[in-house]
């Protein structure tokens, strides 16, 4: 917690602006709505590569990631290409770790050669705290995804998803997480965002080994029944269920785990008229979610993905000063 | 075979246009030949970037390999970025697959990236057919290889070789495939193309074990003794034996099967003055071919990989719509 | 040593320019000062992307690496994007190498795809060697590594940061290498790099296991103790110790070896005031070098990293007959 907070504060520069993304903890509302408006400008320039935009041109970005992840790592490869930016992927399964250097001389050896920016995912939380630390005046840092402290933008992406179908005031609205809340960096930064964005109720529901401790769930209702807790919702937000609980004993089987904790069309009918349901894949059809409710109208995954785009622009725009709002 | 036939019809627009290349089967020579005109075209393009073209500007083209396969992901990586696309490899083997996503969802997320155009390499016969029912209107596929059912732009690029040898007219011309024609989307693929472009003999000399049952050798001659197939043919066109075939017992041994069905210069003499010894790589020396062969005058196998970039820089700018006689 | 010989005499043209970078073994003192001047031009496009320039604008560079080595190929697809070349990273860990093709013949491939230079890192000293014999005429290569022959990038920016912290008069200086130098192609360039340049004394300090026989050490002054050979000396230039040469038994254990090469501040001290340490990385913190001296004041570790961008430009244009200063 304590990490998070200091990531909080290492993430600004002393006059307010962002300097880094790396955790969606202790961002303001005005912040969240400069870059989600700014994603939405962007969504053009973000599907067709006939729209893009040069504001990075010249600017070398790195995907340096410690966990693999290609669909996040072409996600921002993307959107950094479609800004105009050289980008360099930095697989570390496949480098130099494997002969024991560290993660930080790895991060100074690369942004040495003159980088501007990384995206980093990695498996332990608070190692993003370590290289913003060190990190040189002029460079940013974009978190990808560390341990289960944070995935800013996924967070992102899925608010914007969300005020698209829902409009920007979530104060009228009702939100659901599902499923994984204790292992999920998906749900702590989603569950920032909404406080943030003054999110009307949150609600929770998860296998109670699952949970996490803590003030993770402030403010948020916990429902052990999933059928109760859908019951007028107008946001779905299913987590996805990660094989290894099973093997650590966490859940039963995948078949329990789906009768109590699976969306499926008929459960879905309880939530509100017009209620929509996220994903941030990728998916386990038959475990947390049918292909009926996966592939259906209420559905919005595949514009996650879409969104995902467009919102990593508009970061990497912003942390590097070259966006139009860049105060 | 009537995936095949799916296949071909699925890859042309109501009005005739090639949407996507998933199979040459069903081609017809004029369509065979406008692609054949085209990559001879484009042959200084392919070969030196210097000369390349814009016509992929701002288009996105992913390479997406559930097989490894560096040279063919390389060759349409190349033939891409000159023609000016943005292109991002997805290389399945270390990917989200590995936590189970299907290849259709990774297909769909990607799509939801805003790509263009999808190059697809996959184990599975027909799995391509699955892709392309399931693509959104403005998105291509081009078939990389398939299981064993289809590799059109090796076709293409093999007769684009013979072309450039021996000229247009394929009728007066004999041709011989010698190896493991029943395991092989070359042999397929070269066949389809041989056949629509009217060759005047089609050869075909192979292990019995390595001769594939139903339609695939209709009209084609078979011989049990290689010797006797060489007699004066003007294109030999070597196929790559794979070493799990010997694992599989259909194969005896290298040794056997060099003796029996390899190329060497001893050999090769039988055929026509002038004939051409094609191979898709990459080459088993020793084994399907003598050094001798493969390095020797016949040899047109490094002006088949050079042909490649040209092919298919021919097909990605035609389904996309960008080339100049884009119907 | 006549395989050096002969890689040196193939990276000539036959009029003396420079067709090759193989070796740094016979080049002249002006050849690589000519080099090292460009590369000391280049560092600010070496290090800002926007400063970037075009003069390989259409080229095609791949970066065939038969050993997995992420910060040499990004450095070098960062020089080579950076003068506006197009990268093939073929990393043959995961390609047709797997399918038994051979390293010629691999490289005969991509050849044939049209491409302009090759950047090749392989196991085998003088493999480099036997590419350099069948490459096309307008084809350049540059060693990234082979085997224990050679590293020539390397060793030109070594002499880079020397000359930026202690002029371009080596003459009256004292350098020191430490470490394993039998199995170093690091130290092979630098010390060839060193004799050329006129170093005014040449020390090497390592376990008498790890000591090279033959001519590698010509005309240095051999030390066994780590604190005597330190006594004076401008620059310290440390190398790796491979891991595996504990399970090889040619050093006991990494305690014993840090306690009698291993780099520490105390030890420093003994070397000339303003003395400077190098390091080709990645380090092993704790056994060459403690963290005191790896981040302390008279470390260049870092810098020699951003050299490693501009020395790679300056190679990549000077081969391509693309810089200002090409002959």
């Amino acid at each position: 917690m304590s990490m998070s907070m200091s990531m909080s504060s290492l993430q600004h520069h002393p006059d307010g602006r962002l300097r880094h993304l790396l955790t969606l903890q202790g961002m303001s509302r005005s912040e969240l709505e400069t870059l989600l408006s700014r994603a939405q400008a962007l969504r053009p320039a973000a599907l067709d590569g006939r729209e893009a935009l040069g504001s990075l041109q010249g600017r070398t970005v790195v995907n340096l990631f410690f966990e693999p992840s290609t669909r996040t790592r072409s996600s921002f490869q993307l959107a950094a290409r479609r800004l105009g930016a050289e980008v360099l992927n930095f697989d570390v399964a496949h480098s130099s770790s494997r002969k024991g250097e560290s993660l930080l001389d790895t991060y100074r050896n690369l942004e040495a050669m003159g980088a501007d920016l990384f995206i980093v995912r990695v498996a332990e939380s608070g190692a993003l705290d370590q290289l913003a630390r060190a990190a040189r005046p002029q460079v940013a840092l974009v978190n990808a995804g560390d341990g289960r402290a944070a995935h800013p933008t996924q967070g992102l992406l899925d608010m914007l998803t969300i005020r698209q179908h829902k409009g920007a005031d979530f104060g009228g609205l009702k939100f659901l997480l599902v499923g994984d809340i204790l292992h999920s960096r998906v749900a702590r930064s989603d569950l920032h965002a909404l406080r943030a964005l003054g999110a009307g109720e949150i609600r929770v529901c998860a296998p109670p080994a699952l949970l996490p401790q803590g003030h993770t769930l402030d403010g948020c209702h916990v429902h052990a029944r999933f059928d109760e807790a859908l019951e007028g919702v107008d946001v779905v937000m299913m987590l996805r269920l990660q094989r290894e609980r099973m093997e650590e004993g966490l859940v039963s089987s995948l078949e329990d785990y789906h009768r109590d904790y699976g969306l499926n069309a008929q459960r879905l009918a309880r939530a509100a008229p017009g209620a929509i349901v996220t994903h941030p894949g990728p998916i386990n059809r038959g475990v947390e979610i049918t292909n009926e409710v996966a592939d259906g109208p209420a559905s919005v995954i595949l514009e996650q993905v879409s969104n995902g785009v467009a919102v990593r622009m508009a970061v990497l725009e912003h942390v590097l000063g070259a966006g139009p709002r860049a105060r």
